[in-house]
């Protein structure tokens, strides 16, 4: 039944993506086309999922979601593309296809990854909702993407990148809750919004997406150790390799499981308001703590 | 009289674009300043000039256009600092400054880009228009600075660049319409907007502002070959270096000074309904077609 739900949300957030992205028969061709590419790298669409999700805990019809989900799934692909660059985390291969650099050229990928970030303000600026929430939906995302979010926390993991750096774990936590945290909040909080959520509500829902972005990054840290290249899509180990700060390395693998359990219960408690509403949220939570890529 | 009010605009826009940018003694910081150097590297401000010089033709207020003034700079400015990198045009020489990535790392300028495109989208959100007012701002930002406009120019630009390829001025044209053009033509567009501009005044602005981007573009070229690296601040013959496909190449020197004068008679029939009070975007005209870097 949720998993009946899920799909079709990812369904509409495959389609929504595909209207709003340009033609890849029309010029600049290449351009479009590793846009395409990048976006289909995304994978999961945890972002868009979280939007619908959220969305529907007010009710919203699922073709006004559609904009908001499709924007946070294109500064996702953004991010993604341009961290993959040389100069970046230097990575040829994501979800077992070659990233958009490899696939094209660096020049394209930096393009396409700017003009993927255009699109997504221009996506949302016509969802389907009053223009009084249309601008808090651009605000709410212009925040997410920038020096306070997502921007901010991978200036700060660069600055944590070898030479000997060694973050604790408040400061890892941070990094987190900018660099992957600010953009899942932001899917959370654009769903609520175009439902008219109170702050209250608003609140809450901040509370579990907080949780869900931290629970998301530690399980990816265990993954890293854990999991393997073949089923991960990507190159298992490196974070070992590039001596990065990780959970399991700052506390250790059993602790990093730990964490994840408080972080399970904290958005229960978080969404216990909303009752058996909150279904595909707390479904979504789950995914985060339990997934193997 | 009207370099007073274009020196005032400028330090306007010089001081909206301080007060938006984040404070270079907060962390990230290496983010932060690079981000305040390529605003610096900006220059002549003829963007945010035009919002003002634009929206003056409605009598609004300054104030309120302080925040499309550096919204268009801030998109500008991240342009600036992506053409620049090694991947893409490989210049270490801005204004006679070193660029972005040549003064801090590669992976700072890429995100220094991203993190100024995103502030771009988050100061026009907050000018004090009303909210169908802003989404205009927003939608006519976010077209201007993507795949229909600038980051499509751009891929243009790429295609087109070596390897033999020659466009013809139609194509030159074209490439440049969205590569500088769009955002110039965004910039007349969002003072007009927040003046509450009706259709005609809208296109009458827009012939205007299309010629002016071109005559930009066409001036650049012959200072391409004219000018010294001096006073341009940056290396005069790179494109015939590079084998560019230029307005000069292609149709000479002469008739691209006779463009530039059909130019300036195009920007003076498309400004003549608005009689004196459209002084100041005569004069941003002139400054085009007459500046020497």
């Amino acid at each position: 039944m949720l998993d009946g739900i899920l799909r079709q949300w990812r369904q509409r957030a495959d389609a929504a993506l595909a209207r709003a992205l340009p033609p890849t028969d029309e010029q600049p061709r290449r351009l479009h086309q590793a846009m395409g590419h990048a976006v289909l790298l995304g994978g999961k669409r945890m972002r868009p999922l979280l939007v619908y999700a959220s969305g529907a805990l007010f009710e919203v019809a699922p073709l006004v979601l559609d904009a908001p989900a499709a924007a946070v799934e294109f500064i996702h692909a953004y991010s993604l593309v341009h961290d993959d660059l040389p100069a970046m985390d230097d990575d040829a291969l994501r979800r077992g296809q070659p990233t958009v650099h490899v696939a094209f050229d660096e020049a394209t990928a930096i393009l396409a990854g700017d003009a993927l970030q255009s699109l997504a303000f221009g996506v949302l600026a016509d969802t389907q909702v009053s223009d009084a929430i249309r601008v808090d939906l651009l605000r709410t995302l212009a925040q997410a993407a920038g020096v306070a979010g997502m921007c901010g926390g991978q200036a700060l993991d660069i600055d944590a990148t070898g030479a000997g750096v060694r973050l604790d774990v408040a400061a890892l936590e941070r990094l987190h809750s900018l660099k992957t945290g600010a953009l899942i909040r932001a899917s959370v909080r654009l769903g609520a919004l175009c439902g008219g959520a109170d702050t209250a509500a608003l609140e809450a829902l901040d509370r579990y997406a907080r949780a869900l972005g931290l629970a998301f990054q530690v399980r990816d840290d265990i993954l890293d150790i854990e999991g393997d290249s073949q089923t991960l899509g990507k190159t298992a180990g490196k974070d070992i390799a590039q001596d990065k700060s990780t959970f399991p390395a700052l506390i250790g693998v059993e602790a990093s499981r730990a964490r994840l359990d408080e972080l399970a219960q904290a958005m229960r408690d978080a969404l216990e308001p909303f009752g058996e509403r909150a279904n595909a949220l707390q479904a979504l939570g789950r995914l985060a703590i339990e997934r193997d890529r």
